[in-house]
């Protein structure tokens, strides 16, 4: 099993360090990627190092993706972060304003150009449509054309179509989980979730990064570990 | 018609410049996208900007992309390109050397997030499946899944569909054309074809980009402008 190689989408959050862990306990290696596509996610990427360290996958890549040509209102726009609200105010608001357009099309299409070179067949990503389903890109309904859009956008998917296999595989493990299953699983895969980073508004104090507490990401996290029993790892401001 | 807004894949090429054409034909104001995504392609970025400089288009956005995390041998690599084939031979090695991993995918995903950012549902490609239709993510079946994937990733065509309307639409208007047919097509719409590039091995000399004459590229290029009976531009080396 573990000359099978997977690429694994990395952001440093919680969701993305448990599917991590998921591949590789299926017995993969695994090829982490994150992108680097402006300041707010600074904290995300150490995350991500880090989780990729800790849990042994063979290599962690940073893709820089910079779109300061699409202009200041695209993926590192410094709008606003909505702060207090529970998840019945998260769901009436519709697709919410840390929305990042395209975001899980463009980075599951790097990580199929990427896969290709490698040689790999398994894209794994840690999307989730049960707590918070306000993102389309994190639908059902989007990773299913997305694997059959990548099958047919690709030299490997088209020659495997031709003997009548399925080359490219999109896996999201925990579409389906709660943000409590999510941890729980995690917590038995051994995953350090203090080494993660969920925070969409950090705060840096005496040189640690603290979470801010009350962002719709803070209210899930600590939410997921009230629900999975467990203490809650995080470092608040 | 004018304010409706098209992204326009410009590729520097003379199959994308004739559908920047096409699109302002058609009456959209156009934002021209390209990438700069390695050395090969330098000669084509500065026959894109010449192209949407010269046809009109609203913006020229050249998006950076840089993919050295993902090893030497992807979209940068420095392989041979074959040299002096006909169309036979070329459809008989299928898959061409100068394939790239899940290039239209990657392009077409990053035009999309784009077309979000600025308020346009059009998106134009030059891809074409007569000539030479070895790219998979040229044929029209990408292009179709590629559509319908872009319309459930997106917050735009997400909420179209709650609405019952389609919002993104994948143009590949000369996707079904010869190369003599897109050459006099593009010249009835004032494209002036020497200021594009479609080498992909070219030589500078004296101060001047010349096009090899001999790969694939060159060799469709002059057999359509024989096609189209009309005097080729290219300066040759």
């Amino acid at each position: 099993m573990r000359d099978r190689v997977a690429v694994v989408l990395l952001s440093g959050g919680l969701d993305s360090a448990t599917v991590l862990a998921m591949a590789l306990a299926e017995g993969f290696a695994c090829h982490a990627m994150s992108f680097d596509y402006g300041q707010r996610h600074r904290h995300e990427l150490a995350a991500a190092a880090r989780v990729a360290s800790s849990l042994g996958a063979a290599r962690h890549v940073v893709v820089p993706l910079d779109l300061r040509a699409f202009g200041g209102s695209a993926l590192t726009a410094d709008s606003a972060v909505p702060k207090g609200r529970d998840e019945t105010a998260m769901a009436a608001d519709g697709i919410p304003a840390t929305y990042v357009p395209a975001r899980n099309l463009v980075f599951l299409s790097l990580a199929a150009g990427y896969a290709e070179v490698i040689g790999a067949r398994d894209l794994f990503l840690g999307v989730n449509a049960v707590d918070y389903s306000g993102y389309p890109d994190c639908r059902p309904a989007f990773i299913e054309s997305m694997e059959r859009t990548i099958n047919l956008a690709t030299k490997a998917g088209v020659e495997a179509a031709e003997r009548g296999e399925e080359w490219f595989r999109v896996v999201a493990p925990i579409i389906g989980m709660t943000k409590g299953e999510i941890i729980g699983a995690g917590l038995r895969l051994g995953v350090n979730y203090g080494l993660t980073h969920s925070c969409y508004d950090p705060v840096v104090r005496d040189g640690e990064t603290r979470a801010c507490g009350s962002c719709d990401s803070c209210i899930l996290r600590r939410k997921g570990f009230k629900a999975a029993d467990v203490k809650d790892p995080t470092l608040y401001a």
